[in-house]
């Protein structure tokens, strides 16, 4: 096999009380991408469709990751990737993870899977830390391993995947304005309360418990976070508005997607999704904001092969 | 029925990272209790063997938590509670906790149940918030629910109960010093990094995952705590040694009991328990300090009726 066209997903991190150790994939939401074998031994980004990206495979995230695998590899193989970004970068929804990611996946399967999925996500950590300036897993994980992914550990790295119950969507908001994730980063305080945290692990705990029972209702309850939240959402144009109203629409719960500022709905079922998106969609048409929309299922495999 | 005699349960709270949310309910330590209707309209503390506490029914944490519960229930009958206690009160594994639940276990049956045991979480909670000048709920759950318990939230109160890989046990020490649970709280720091604060719950999230899998060495990378243990330890004469005397010899995981100064070696198996409680014997006798040692599956069901 020479060459591979694989999609890659968008993920949403950060999931209210899982900040920082808990993200999930979406289904129909990510970029397409291409990598072939050349014979230059050089790492290559040939062709960036969709957005502007560095084409230096130094600075773009794809490169960076794919040259992190190869190292630990020993092989001087060269590719060349070309990607279809459809994923805006700075939306909070993983597209530095995307393009880490699929490329990571793309190469392995390409040298004849030297490494599992789960040894993947160091290499495409690498994508995260020029594309962040922070190594964080919580996006390149669940892009690589599908589903629901939690970060027990960042040294050593443990990652585990946990069970999706069948019937969650995200409804997923952009509004088209830039948020950093360098900035986002850096109004979170440092320091917090003992009894936040205490409250922000109970909740945690209640929503990796409901993810193994299919309790929707407790999944809900639990998608709480007075921590990150409260500070973070103040940069995202009517979030309280949104969160109520998604509520209200019948959605599971409301949060930040990763550092924003797309926020996501969590629902039960194709017709409260599509319901919740469209109250959303009536919302944000009044506000004169430009924004995406996106429903999807949860997509427990990760990057896929097209 | 009259009267009831019952078994109340020592608990072990606060495990490591599931501080002041997770419990679990012991199978071989507790208390008994005979809680017998009366034609008084009061409730009194008639009888206590093995220790010294409050016969006044109002200084008393069963009676706290009866009253509690007839308050609740608007109902004037009186009750007369016998306590054979053999949880030593200030030893960290749930002293009053096992009198508190155990008083209102035994009311609410002889009363023809009219709450659930969940409901009957509130009313035990009474009884811990005389003992320790705090109403919290992690080893009261456990008492009365068995297993282990995870408090989601405290307002509104939500309690989970949580699946048990049967071949758990717990080695419990108690070194025969006192610490009061009040100056244990006290020390501890009320603001935190928020660095710790994620690895906390990375690893309750992986602590819960590991108790639906039965995934047995999960649970002993989980059983960590970087944000209280380090200080709590402190007061516990030896426990580092402890700690890597018990993981030296098998055990899963160890850490400090509810606020002291008991701590836990939670093992995999009967054999592997014995082994890991002999070594702490063997080591803790040439230390000079009186000890407990108990050896005890994790009881699933609660309080029981003898």
């Amino acid at each position: 096999m020479k060459e591979l066209k694989v999609f890659a997903p968008a993920t949403v991190a950060n999931l209210s009380c899982g900040f920082d150790v808990l993200g999930c994939c979406l289904d129909s939401v990510g970029d397409e991408m291409v990598v072939r074998k050349n014979d230059l031994n050089e790492i290559r980004i040939t062709k960036v469709t969709g957005q502007e990206l560095p084409m230096e495979a130094d600075k773009n995230v794809a490169g960076v990751a794919v040259k992190a695998l190869l190292k630990d590899l020993e092989s001087d193989q060269g590719f060349d990737i070309e990607i279809t970004k459809r994923i805006k970068p700075g939306s909070g929804i993983g597209s530095s993870a995307a393009s880490s990611a699929g490329a990571v996946f793309a190469v392995n399967k390409l040298l004849g899977e030297p490494y599992s999925s789960n040894q993947l996500i160091p290499f495409a950590m690498q994508g995260e830390l020029i594309a962040s300036g922070n190594e964080h897993a919580d996006n390149v994980a669940p892009a690589l391993l599908g589903g629901f992914s939690l970060v027990r550990s960042y040294c050593p790295l443990e990652v585990l995947s946990l069970p999706v119950p069948s019937e969650l969507r995200m409804v997923v908001l952009h509004p088209l304005i830039e948020i950093k994730t360098k900035d986002s980063r850096s109004i979170i305080k440092q320091n917090i309360s003992l009894k936040s945290a205490i409250n922000q692990w109970g909740n945690l705990g209640a929503l990796i418990s409901a993810l193994y029972t299919d309790d929707y209702d407790l999944l809900g309850r639990s998608l709480e976070d007075e921590i990150v939240e409260p500070i973070r959402s103040i940069l995202i144009p009517y979030f309280q508005e949104l969160d109520e109203l998604s509520v209200a629409n019948g959605a599971l719960g409301f949060g930040i997607s990763g550092s924003g500022p797309s926020v996501y709905a969590l629902c039960k079922g194709d017709e409260n999704a599509e319901k919740v998106k469209q109250a959303i969609k009536k919302f944000y048409e009044k506000k004169g904001i430009d924004f995406d929309l996106h429903l999807s299922a949860i997509n427990k495999q990760g990057v896929k092969i097209l």
